[in-house]
């Protein structure tokens, strides 16, 4: 790894997820945004709403990773042990956060702070807040650990507010480019070009959704121009081959 | 966990889902169909194309749970890692199948048997095939683990084939209510609900997406008639204290 890289994980807390009722939204916004700010999402992992699994998640990847992300489980119900289950992994107990407590009180008034709003004050011992703009009930932060809602509005919106907060490093730039043409035809071409393009990360996607077979082509690096100059030698290798190609997409 | 239960985790090799770019289309497919056929999805990781970190997530995964597929990184090009990666992962070599080259030499021809489709009759030693009647090259079983196409045509139709070899537990029936009230406010109802149906699984979901919010009430359990009890208590909860609930949904 580049030491100018940034990297991060995500834990989803995931019984819904894992039992395919509900597809993930949050994975892929978080992985575009992340990139936006200069940091690279390295790892994922989906696990059951059980305290032991958060914990035997989170501890290593917060050790390794920069930043760990978790998404879901930090609402008012029976279900939502997230908050519970990182301050058991960093071993610290769970306490209320005054001015969680005092945000919420603001928002719903006395007479409709209930029990269960009053469980979303509730942080491990030194954390501190993440804004939630669209629904009050805050994210929170301790250490690289940053707990986020599952709603994907709402943990968007928790973004938000901490991006000032997270060190960044080097965005990764990508282009693509779809080749109508078996992957296996352009396989040989194609390691010839990563190897004399080692600056760049080249990935073949095949599909077969148009009924003739073709690949995408994603070449991503840190540095554009080096993307540009292995985007030019699959082009070249088609076209010599008499494959078409679509034109290549935005470098972004 | 009860002595009943066959569980499964997943391992997506994913540079191509870390960045985003791209959303997984496996996981959820496979989830309900592991639970149909009596399996279930307790563990899902997504890993870079890099073979120490596939490695990483196979071995511990393998060691736990009862099966473990991976899906992406076997076609023909040169980051196309997963058998060398999951035979590093049991330590042995790589070698052509003799089955694996009779077919694909079958499908293309002498002439178009190119060296990048030769590389997809490589295995790790020891292990056997998985059919793949969309597009020939094989998927690969190598004890408990099973390694799948990225593509989900490809990935569904590997399944069918090999879905008289796994053996099979208890399938997980699952209920959904909606209900038009904030989270919080049956926050407590559900939790004393939970308490009562310690056969079930209740899980409360939030959305926002119709401007008032609600939650959906998902039931799980082995056992039809636990979730039938639980269904009963919560949908009395909501008519007790005048929630707006939609019909349940069909058990599942």
């Amino acid at each position: 790894m580049d030491r100018s890289d940034i990297t991060a994980a995500l834990v989803i807390i995931g019984d819904e997820i894992l039992s395919g009722r509900t597809q993930d939204a949050n994975l892929a916004y978080l992985a575009k945004w992340l990139n936006e700010a200069g940091i690279q999402l390295h790892e994922v992992r989906v696990v059951q709403d059980i305290e032991d699994e958060i914990v035997a998640a989170v501890n290593p990847l917060r050790a390794r990773y920069d930043y760990v992300f978790t998404t879901g489980g930090i609402g008012p119900t029976h279900d939502d042990i997230t908050v519970d289950s990182v301050a058991a992994a960093f071993g610290v107990p769970v306490v209320v956060h005054p001015e969680a407590y005092r945000r919420m009180l603001e928002y719903y008034g006395e007479e409709n702070f209930t029990e269960a709003r009053k469980r979303m004050t509730r942080v491990p011992e030194g954390a501190e807040l993440i804004d939630n703009p669209v629904s009050i009930a805050p994210g929170i932060r301790i250490e690289n650990v940053f707990i986020m809602a599952g709603v994907p509005k709402i943990m968007q919106s928790m973004l938000e507010a901490i991006r000032g907060e997270l060190k960044t490093g080097r965005k990764v730039w990508t282009q693509a480019l779809t080749v109508h043409a078996p992957e296996s035809k352009i396989a040989e071409g194609l390691g010839d070009i990563q190897a004399a393009n080692p600056e760049t990360s080249i990935g073949s996607y095949p599909f077969y959704h148009t009924g003739t077979p073709g690949a995408q082509i994603v070449i991503r690096s840190a540095a554009p121009e080096a993307i540009d100059t292995a985007m030019g030698a699959v082009m070249n290798m088609c076209d010599a081959a008499g494959f078409d190609t679509d034109h290549p997409t935005e470098l972004q």
